[in-house]
């Protein structure tokens, strides 16, 4: 009988090839070639999946983005208000090396969107997802009387959703041995501040 | 009589340069030869100030570094506490076309960073610059009364600093024509929480 190939399990394999060399090596230097043979591909066998290197560093973004919706969905699930908002956020912190291993994907992404607008549109799009979510939890928290800052919730969920993502940066390039970034802290604090 | 050069003088030229290269196509398409053509340069004489593109990068980054320090020291010069701190922040977010061209090299920066530990260090020790002015700033801001919050100050400042590295990547990915990212709203409404 013929070998069946899973054409999607073959992309999943290669994301995770292109992560690790990608973490290993960084972006310049994690050719088509080296992500193939960290995957187990003879050379050029990556074409049909991925044409181009920047096809494939897409996919491996989408992937990060659904991946780390899927664990929100998880954690989030039958929470409401600060309840759920915590957890989100707990979600998308870089708090675990899996965690800081995404953001060394998503930086290059970003780097890359800088002067790709496709690119910029999907990493737009993300945030207006979790924006609207950061918004809903907001809304959901005040009804339970547990957020009473005077401030627009886009506006609390636009400043939330750019310290996650400065959280990135920070661990990303943090120092092997560097004192805790303190980010579970950092949050906490501030989902005290719109309690008081 | 021999012409005198300002060495320091055309390696900010080619900084400047840099940028408008690096604005316009993006990173890995900003060659020396096309950042030596934008500054008015013959090809090759761009080596005796910046060997590789790399040291060139890092000099930029420096420069964008002490460029917002300058500025910065100008915007909070006879302030202290929330004053300056406000004034402190205003300053380092993205709020007009040149800082957004900043954050544009910024960017590419960190996902440098990410694999290159000496690069990693420079945005350490400007982040840990950064981190203890922002205390400063606070502990000011609790002598006069300003500042009531109950978390540790360096978390506040963590946290403070995260959010405007986040911003620095909201505004470098937005799209022209875009809705106000309404950063300066975000600033105000985190102060008036502290102060609450």
């Amino acid at each position: 009988m013929p070998k069946i190939v899973d054409h999607d399990e073959r992309r999943l394999e290669l994301v995770g090839a292109t992560w690790r060399i990608i973490a290993r090596l960084g972006i310049e230097s994690a050719t088509m070639r080296e992500i193939a043979t960290e995957a187990g591909f003879a050379n050029g066998a990556l074409k049909p999946y991925f044409p181009t290197k920047d096809t494939l560093l897409t996919f491996a973004f989408s992937h990060v983005f659904n991946r780390t919706n899927d664990r929100i969905a998880e954690v989030t699930a039958g929470k409401s208000g600060i309840a759920a908002l915590r957890a989100f956020c707990l979600e998308v912190l870089p708090l675990d090396e899996e965690r800081v291993s995404e953001a060394r994907i998503v930086i290059p992404f970003w780097q890359k969107a800088i002067n790709d607008p496709e690119k910029a549109a999907i990493h737009q799009e993300s945030m207006e997802q979790w924006q609207a979510a950061i918004v809903r939890h907001l809304a959901e928290a005040r009804k339970n009387g547990d957020v009473s800052a005077s401030a627009d919730d886009r506006v609390i969920a636009g400043h939330l959703l750019n310290m996650l993502l400065g959280a990135q940066i920070a661990a990303a390039l943090a120092a092997e041995g560097q004192p805790d970034l303190r980010l579970t802290d950092q949050l906490q604090s501030f989902l005290d501040l719109l309690a008081k």
